[in-house]
C-alpha cells in the first residue's frame, strides 16, 4: 500500500492535455486548415506555419496558453502575412475553425480511464495539474467524466518551479512523496525533479515546439497510462 | 478587533475587477472604438454595438470571461454585421485595440491601496476572489503590488454559490464570519447572502451589462472602498 510504503510516493499528479485526453492533435489539425487558407497567397506555403509560429511566440506573454489566444494569432497572422490580402470571408473561416477547437468534445487518450480507477484503487491520493484556459480547462475535466477520482485541480498559469512548491504544499506530503506524470518534460518532469520530487514522463506522439527541451535522455519514462501503476508500485 | 468579536467577520473577501481597478472602462472604451470603425458600414451605427452583444452573449460560454473572447467576438461581430464588407486594414485595428486592453497598465481605484492595509492592520484575513482570464488576472495581480496583502487568491471561471461555497471552505471559517466586496450584485454580493455569509456592494460607475440584475434594494452598499473599514467595524 502506498500509505504504508516509507519514502514511497502518496499523492500522484496528472497532467491534462495529451496526457489524459488528446489535445495537440486539434492544434495541428487546426494548423493544417490555417496553411491551407492562407498558403493560397504565398509564393511558398511554408511562410505560412512560420509567421504563424513566430506571432503565437511574439504573443504567449500576452495570452498565455489556450485556443482563444491560438486563435486571435491565426487571425493576426494571416492578415500580416498576406499584406493585407486575405478576405474576410477567410478570417472568419479561421474564427470558426477556432470555436470548433473549444466546442470539441473531449476525447479520453487509450487507458486513461481504467488507470485512473485503478490509482485510486491502490490508495493513491489523486490531483490533476494542467494549465491554460481556465474556462476551458474547467470545462474539458467536468466533461470528461474524471473529475470524482481527483481531490483537487489545480489549473495553472504556468508550470514552473514555483507553482510546483505551491501545488505540493497544499497537498501536504513531503515533495519525494509526491509524482508528477505527464506528456512534457519541460513542464512536467524537470521543475518536480528540481523540488526533489518523483516525475515519470509519458511521451504523446506530437510536441508542441514550445514544450520542447534538450535534457540528458536520464528522464523516467513509460510508454504509455497503462504502465503507470506498475511503475509507481516498483518504486517501492 | 475582529477575531475576538462573535458573530463579526474574520475573512475580507475583495472583488478584483473594477473594485480594486479599474477594468471596465477599457471595455467600454475599446467599444467605442469599435463602433466607430464598423458603424461607418451600417446605415445605422447602434447596430454595431448590438450585434457586438449579441456576438458576446452567443460566445459566452464558450469564451468564458476576459479580453480575448471579447477580441475575438469584436472581428465575429464586425464582419457577420458587415456582410464581410469590412477590410481586414479595420480586423487588425480590432484585434490592436484588444492587445492593448492585455497591455494596459493596472490602474488602482483611489482609496484602494490605504484601504487594504487599513483592513490588513486592523487584523482582518484578506483574499481576492476574482473570474476571467487566469493568465491575464495573474499578471494584474502581480502588477498591482497588491498581492503580498492577501492570503489568498482565487481566480475562478463563475462567481456562484458552489464556487463561493469552495471559497469560504478553502478559508476555514464559518459563512457568517466571511465577507465579500465588490461592484457587482450578481456576483459579488447575492450567491455570498444565500450561503449565509455577509456582502457589501460597491458601485462602480458603468456595469457590464451581463452584471445586471434586479433586486429589491436591500443590498448593503457603500459608496467607495474608503468607507468599507467602518461599515466593518460597525457590525460588531
Amino acid at each position: 500500500m502506498p500509505l504504508s510504503a516509507p519514502g514511497g510516493v502518496e499523492v500522484v499528479a496528472l497532467d491534462a492535455d495529451d496526457t489524459l485526453w488528446h489535445s495537440e492533435v486539434y492544434f495541428q489539425r487546426t494548423e493544417r486548415r490555417f496553411v491551407d487558407l492562407v498558403g493560397r497567397y504565398l509564393d511558398d506555403e511554408a511562410d505560412a506555419a512560420a509567421h504563424l509560429a513566430l506571432v503565437e511566440h511574439r504573443n504567449l506573454a500576452r495570452y498565455g496558453y489556450g485556443i482563444k489566444g491560438f486563435a486571435l494569432s491565426m487571425v493576426e497572422a494571416a492578415i500580416e502575412v498576406t499584406d493585407g490580402a486575405i478576405g474576410t470571408d477567410e478570417v472568419a473561416s479561421l474564427l470558426a475553425a477556432g470555436r470548433a477547437m473549444l466546442d470539441h468534445p473531449v476525447d479520453l487518450i487509450d487507458g486513461v480511464e481504467e488507470t485512473v480507477d485503478a490509482l485510486a484503487d491502490a490508495g493513491y491520493r489523486l490531483v490533476l495539474v494542467t494549465k491554460g484556459d481556465l474556462h476551458h480547462q474547467e470545462h474539458k475535466i467536468a466533461a470528461s467524466g474524471l473529475a470524482s477520482r481527483f481531490e483537487r485541480m489545480e489549473i495553472v498559469a504556468e508550470k514552473d518551479v514555483a507553482t510546483y512548491r505551491r501545488v505540493i504544499a497544499a497537498t501536504g506530503v513531503e515533495a519525494a512523496a509526491f509524482c508528477m506524470v505527464g506528456n512534457s518534460v519541460r513542464s512536467d518532469v524537470l521543475p518536480v525533479v528540481e523540488l526533489g520530487g518523483r516525475a515519470v514522463h509519458i511521451p504523446y506522439h506530437v510536441t508542441w515546439a514550445h514544450e520542447h527541451v534538450d535534457h540528458d535522455g536520464t528522464v523516467p519514462t513509460v510508454e504509455t497510462i497503462r504502465d503507470l501503476p506498475a511503475w509507481l508500485a516498483a518504486l517501492g
